[in-house]
């Protein structure tokens, strides 16, 4: 197992967030992660691969440049500005408006390029993501030559499968697993598949490759009917033009038990064996489990073994990108799970 | 000069408002309408007509009736599931996002209805707003069968030009001056004009009529570049389809000068005049005076006179309906000099 940490995560640590119209404390802390870090640096399950700088191209074959311009720059404009503590929007572009002219108001920027006021923008926001994109790709740097069964797990945060093309949104600011994903295709591979097993749906991912046949993207999630992003990951959404066929959705009831959770983690296995990709880049939620603060799934030590397992019996090339996992005290437990059901796969495999 | 009061307009009385991301103390507050009412009732400039109730229909003739239902019981929501206070939407649809499908969770509903949170739905909000409409409409009845020349002055609160066919925002949940401008087509007029004077854009009434013919809407404004609502109302929207020419915006640097604004009016009069309506709506935005806390044009009594000498010139039967001008010391005054100007034109027209 080869293991890739962006450490520069903890530049992002933000204090508050905006749920429900009110400021609450943020959700996504530097805490999970060191709590990650710690728990692998004793599980003896992975080595440690260097975290290389691919520079801004791998980013900007996913994000719009003028959106990653945006980034750079928009911490030290709120400053200029007088903000004070994180920046968060307050005007979007929704229906009927025009997203095609960027407004020289930074506020009016900050909505352009943002869906949400729950993903607080700190002054080290695009450090962290930056370098979470470049630890991806250092993943998929050390998955090269080693063969089917090869796999690499990149911890980092802020998470990143929410952002789109050109916003940022649900803690995400950069799409990790986007941008290896179609890194991956630059480096000469034809078919990548992009499973989602966070809480939330991936609408980001999902979106970026929509109406392409070269990535598949495949989604265990909270219904958006009571769940955030709300607005996609219904079942009905198969991808459009090209890419028709290759979207597959699993949208799960809050409290869904985990036997049920099971059976689509099987069929959400096999839809990914029979596009029969090159690479598959798992965007890893551990908010699935009971301990999670802010999600409603149940999944504990045994299913999350069983996931790694289930990865492990497909056979493929696997880059794990790290995304959500609120539950700073248990997060560690259930990564060694899904890890050490990948590295010692034994029975138990749903695929 | 007829009158029509909504004195309902008190039952939205919000106490604070998001502005850059922090919670601010309100700005379209009760007491700006107070001050109106006040100015009118000593002023002799007209005389009270009644306020009826038209019930629903004409107002779902301009937004959806989904949006109406979600409007009418948002605040009861809010209220069972422990919201306290105003509620705020946290996450918007936008691009890539989809707004067919209605979640069933009310922050994804309250999302899926608004473009910002500067807009604090209150408890009273539908009752302000529905009364708001009835205003305008009771307006248009009292201009029937009293020729080219007649004019009613509705004062409601909050205002509508920025509430969209399916969306909140701008602190405007109803579009008043639409659901006027409709039922005067519905009622038999084949032409009727929107002159929007507000200092912001009217996103949601140019949207409305965007592609129709019978509804020319003019627009004199701060540029959307550095003024909310940023993501429309800039010159070259000049409608799409069959209204192909009937829409006309003149957006304005902030800090124009007074006369530069004129010769933007006169060139919004022409546009009007040319198109020959039967009825002339205008969006009354006050917040362009020099005194306006929020907004950066300086208008001043002589130019808010010459706005209304040059609207009687027209010679059109014509529908002031309120917007915005949050000076609450000086927006009566502003509003006797306009219909000062109206119904007593003499020199100083710019049309």
């Amino acid at each position: 197992m080869n293991i890739v940490y962006n450490a520069r995560h903890a530049a992002h640590a933000p204090q508050q967030e905006f749920f429900r119209g009110r400021l609450v404390p943020a959700v996504d802390r530097p805490e999970r992660a060191a709590q990650l870090w710690q728990a692998l640096q004793h599980s003896g399950l992975g080595t440690e691969r260097p975290l290389r700088d691919h520079g801004l191209a791998p980013l900007e074959r996913v994000h719009s440049p003028a959106y990653l311009r945006f980034l750079q720059g928009a911490y030290a404009q709120w400053q200029a500005l007088g903000g004070t503590g994180e920046a968060f929007p307050a005007v979007w572009p929704v229906r009927t408006l025009r997203h095609d002219i960027e407004p020289r108001n930074f506020s009016g920027q900050l909505g352009l390029y943002s869906m949400d006021n729950g993903t607080p923008l700190t002054a080290g926001a695009w450090e962290a993501a930056y370098w979470g994109a470049q630890a991806a790709l250092s993943g998929l740097d050390a998955l090269a030559g080693q063969g089917a069964g090869a796999s690499a797990y990149v911890l980092t945060r802020p998470p990143g499968h929410h952002a789109g093309r050109d916003f940022f949104g649900g803690y995400c600011f950069v799409n990790h697993a986007a941008v290896a994903a179609q890194a991956a295709l630059d480096g000469g591979a034809a078919r990548v598949a992009v499973l989602d097993l966070d809480y939330h749906h991936g609408n980001g991912t999902q979106a970026l490759f929509y109406d392409r046949s070269d990535v598949l993207f495949v989604s265990l999630h909270g219904d958006p009917l009571t769940e955030y992003p709300f607005y996609l990951g219904h079942a009905d959404e198969r991808g459009e033009g090209a890419g028709l066929g290759c979207n597959l959705n699993l949208p799960l009831a809050a409290g869904t038990s985990n036997a049920d959770w099971l059976v689509a983690l099987r069929e959400a296995l096999a839809c990914v064996s029979a596009y029969a990709p090159e690479l598959l880049v798992v965007s890893l939620g551990l908010d699935t489990s009971a301990d999670d603060p802010i999600c409603s799934f149940s999944l504990g030590t045994d299913e999350f073994t069983a996931i790694g397992r289930s990865l492990a019996a497909l056979g493929l090339p696997c880059l794990l990108v790290q995304e959500g996992g609120y539950a700073v005290e248990a997060v560690g437990a259930h990564l060694l799970a899904v890890l050490g059901g990948l590295a010692r796969p034994r029975q138990g495999a749903v695929a």
